[in-house]
């Protein structure tokens, strides 16, 4: 399927509306850093390597009419759009990586002008994307070799294309897994609160031919049990240094389901979204979501009571130990995670 | 809490519309058996206990105007009636039994007229009502003794007031520990796709002064990760001789996370809910239901793209292993299930 998450389009980001998915592909058009920011936290964009572009493209929205007297006014007036965009969702490492790499290249080049510094934010910026298409397919390359003929493979949420620019990383390595001739029988877990697994990841996986059957949460337990799924691969939106994976939540349930089940348990991400600044999972903020998202179904209807409390904790983290492999675009990450880790992501 | 989920008034059967909450506490009164059926097929009563009242009940409903020319031809014609309510649900236990129960009583009357075999029926069915009011009280006496001050309980789905007369089985050992002074806090899985437990646990318990958070069902193993859940309880829709416990799907995954997090599981149900003749789970019957459960909310709003597969089992097998105790209204039951299921519940 040919479709682009996010991209800058005639001086505008242009992004799909996820919110609006399955029901329609909507673009939306994005000129105003605010603008950008209530996407990110509204979730019409997500995805950690979709966040990474996001938050690059951001920078050069709020810099792009900034008048300042010299470098470091100018470099100033980044820290405080980069603090602004990094306010929006704490957990996404891309995200902060994204602010990270244009911060760095406007660091690099003191000596430019004004104008041309903010050319190469924007110039960085388009390499993430174009570094993303590449990465992503790197990912999946490495990933395939890890999939057989006719495995049945459960994914949670959505690390596909729409959380990425245009391939994916979870569901990446199953695209290429079926344009090797592998016959992949997916189960997509719908994703509570959110549902991005019904609504997001079973529509890519729809229109791209994939055999897919959507399950509620509570339900994959069960189908292990029936020795019905052979692999779990999930996303991930921050990899501590010792291999600790922080993803959407549900997946640290799968992760020890697959445990128990004796189930291969595979994390698929880019090396951007590793995090080496934290030791392990305790390191990594994890974002609480506001509890109409559980009360409620999708902001409509409420279906808890008035008053009750509720927890809405938008991630949780797998311990390393439970997790069978890393799937990098710099190849596959085994065990003893400290060490290999090191040695793949710091390179 | 003073409500009750079923009753026989006023030659109806009077039961709250359980489709209807939390928005509204509304009470039907059913005169027809078809509306019987269609009420317990689409949920306005639900809950293994409820549904046996429920199903005896609607035996007299469909034989009170019943005019047979003898003893067989009436018979003949409970067989019919009982049949029709069987094909309702096909893996609540309680609802056969209630149906048994007033066919085995209409067997051992044989001497009496038609006029006085009806009076029987419904004596019957008003006898079970009696009796689980007693029943849940016992359980909860013996349940309760599990329980410590302080203690914090996860539950799925509803096996409270709603799921018997008017009181409970897992929640009621919960209402029973609170009364005994015991400071207890419950976590309450919102149990996709119907939302038994956000809709209906969270409203009773909270209507019974009872701390509780409502969490995702997805959530439920990083609060046992997070060492913040202490027990669990759920109900039970048949238990096998062995063991082996249907109830509502993703109670197993509970007690498979809990097995892994060593946090004791136990499953609270009184002994008409045991099934001696199925050895095992593989003798219960799944019921699956309308994919719009979960390709909808609450049969509102389509979430999942059109035409994509869903999976919709209404329950799962807990295997007998992962079952620290069950807790019945002859006391607890513990390992080896298979002789002491037998010594209690065949006494």
């Amino acid at each position: 399927m040919k479709i682009t998450t996010i991209a800058w389009r005639d001086n505008k980001i242009r992004l799909i509306d996820q919110t609006k998915l399955p029901d329609k592909l909507e673009y939306i058009h994005i000129d105003k850093l605010e603008d950008l920011w209530s996407a990110i936290k509204r979730l019409k964009v997500r995805g950690a390597p979709a966040l990474g572009a996001a938050a690059a493209l951001g920078v050069y929205l709020g810099m792009k009419d900034v008048q300042a007297k010299d470098f470091n006014a100018f470099s100033r007036a980044l820290a405080r759009v980069a603090g602004y965009i990094a306010g929006s969702r704490p957990t996404a490492r891309n995200l902060f990586w994204g602010l990270e790499r244009t911060r760095r290249v406007v660091q690099k080049n003191k000596d430019k002008n004004l104008f041309a510094l903010k050319k190469l934010i924007l110039k960085e910026a388009r390499k993430i994307i174009a570094e993303d298409r590449l990465s992503c397919r790197r990912l999946a390359g490495y990933g395939s070799k890890l999939i057989k003929d006719k495995d049945t493979i459960l994914t949670i949420c959505n690390a596909g294309i729409l959380a990425t620019i245009d391939y994916g990383t979870a569901l990446g390595v199953i695209y290429r897994a079926k344009r090797e001739g592998k016959r992949i029988r997916v189960f997509v877990c719908e994703t509570r609160p959110l549902l991005q697994g019904s609504r997001l990841s079973a529509w890519e996986l729809k229109k791209s031919g994939i055999a897919l059957t959507v399950i509620c949460d509570n339900m994959a337990a069960s189908l292990m049990q029936q020795g019905k799924i052979n692999k779990v691969i999930a996303g991930a939106d921050r990899i501590a240094a010792n291999g600790d994976t922080a993803n959407k939540i549900g997946t640290y349930s799968l992760a020890a389901l697959s445990q128990y089940h004796n189930i291969p348990f595979y994390i698929a991400a880019p090396v951007s979204t590793f995090d080496l600044s934290a030791q392990s999972g305790k390191d990594i903020p994890i974002e609480e979501r506001n509890r109409r998202e559980v009360s409620e179904l999708l902001f409509k209807k409420r279906v808890a009571p008035a008053g009750v409390k509720v927890f809405n904790p938008a991630f949780d983290v797998t311990p390393h130990n439970l997790i069978r492999a890393i799937i990098t675009d710099r190849g596959i990450i085994r065990p003893p995670y400290k060490r290999n880790i090191k040695r793949v992501v710091s390179r």
